[in-house]
């Protein structure tokens, strides 16, 4: 870590409506292009999972699932339509916990989270899905960065999710590439007074999303993607093992 | 929350080695002075746990604890020195798990972490403590700001916490003044298809604070404070209640 370096958080204006198909690099470069301005390597580009999705075309019609017989009693149970129920489930390897304010899931990808991170908002005829792997989605991403430009910019992908204990949403990344997605400073060097740094372990990519989420904001004000700079110590030339990676195993989860 | 304006957080380097009495706002002002900067309204000042710790005297030797029967099993079954175990079980309310990884322990204050958050690194003969009362520290801290120079910025104090599920620390706020801590959407707006957003409670301290702690760093290269510029729209007149509201009760806890 390079302390002392100024870390800016710029959302981007100007982002269209995606629909599948659309590429996510393309509109990101491209807003930023309008405004004189490039995406460069060492840059962080920062894009909302809900972009995501429908450049991957995850919009489910409630009106197209069936639900069985699991997801009607979980409806039941938590005041859902048994359609979101379905989804629910299908998007999950574990239901933690499920009463009418929330269902907590483990999502297939291993992050665990309120409905699996199916978002009812913003989406006009249906509910988005996250992307079926949101670390390939994020290596896809950055890979068409370098393919069409030659820069090598690393890429996360982000939500808002909630936390135990305490209150809101803050920004995590739920794909990462070409990012250092945990500083491990255990052992790694001394403190101002010859100490090993005990225990500190920096997750990166959550912050990278945490700062970001807060510039781009929610609903209609809200902008889909932002670019960090001044972190270009954490950009790596390997894509890396993705966000997935920054994940207890729920045996070792240490705050269950 | 208005979008597309960018955020830029602004490590200060120059701060001192901290001890008892010496004012936190003084030396944040004193090093922005220093780059030809000033603290202003509208500003978020953030600075680390330890330095706020340190200017209350909240070092303590380990030398000087009396560790009773309670702390000395807690100590045998988890590894540690019987006198850190009387500290963490003097920091907390309850203790949530207890194993040698970790004792994670509800503070006094409310927040659940590991250790109490007592910290053991970068304290040259002895540990050190939280503040007493992180939100009535960041009420102190901006009352100086408003004493001496006639100005009003928040005042966030951060420290590094690990969560659940997920590997690896972020910066959150224990302590915040003049800051909206929660910005609740909920209801208050319509997104791009007219729907009302859906629990959308955005914990924009918490996010303030992993973005700074970010830039701040840790150990040896690190420095204890940070300004954070261009989310004046969530700096308040009033005080506001602090971050122990921003913690959920444990009987309330969804994630439990």
């Amino acid at each position: 870590m390079q302390a002392g370096k100024q870390i800016s958080v710029t959302p981007l204006r100007g982002m269209p409506l995606f629909a599948p198909g659309m590429s996510v690099a393309g509109e990101v470069m491209a807003a930023l292009l309008a405004e004189g301005d490039v995406v460069r390597s060492g840059d962080i580009v920062v894009v909302a999972q809900k972009i995501v999705s429908k450049s991957e075309g995850r919009l489910v019609r409630l009106a197209d699932v069936a639900p069985g017989d699991v997801a009607r009693a979980l409806a039941a149970k938590t005041g859902r339509e048994p359609e979101m129920a379905q989804l629910i489930l299908d998007e999950s390897i574990e239901i933690l916990r499920a009463t009418p304010a929330a269902i907590i899931a483990r999502h297939r990808c291993g992050h665990v989270l309120a409905n699996a991170g199916i978002d009812a908002s913003n989406v006009e005829h249906g509910v988005l899905l996250w992307p079926l792997d949101p670390d390939a989605s994020a290596r896809a991403i950055r890979a068409e960065f370098a393919a069409k430009w030659g820069v090598s910019p690393a890429v996360v992908i982000a939500d808002s999710l909630g936390r135990a204990w305490r209150i809101g949403t803050v920004g995590a990344a739920i794909g990462a590439a070409g990012l250092t997605l945990l500083d491990d400073q255990r052992g790694m060097g001394q403190d101002l007074f010859g100490r090993t740094l005990q225990a500190t372990v920096i997750a990166v990519a959550d912050g990278i999303a945490a700062a970001a989420v807060l510039a781009m904001g929610e609903g209609a004000e809200g902008t889909p993607a932002a670019i960090v700079r001044g972190c270009a110590q954490w950009v790596t030339d390997d894509d890396g093992p993705g966000a997935a990676s920054g994940l207890r195993a729920l045996a070792e989860d240490m705050f269950r």
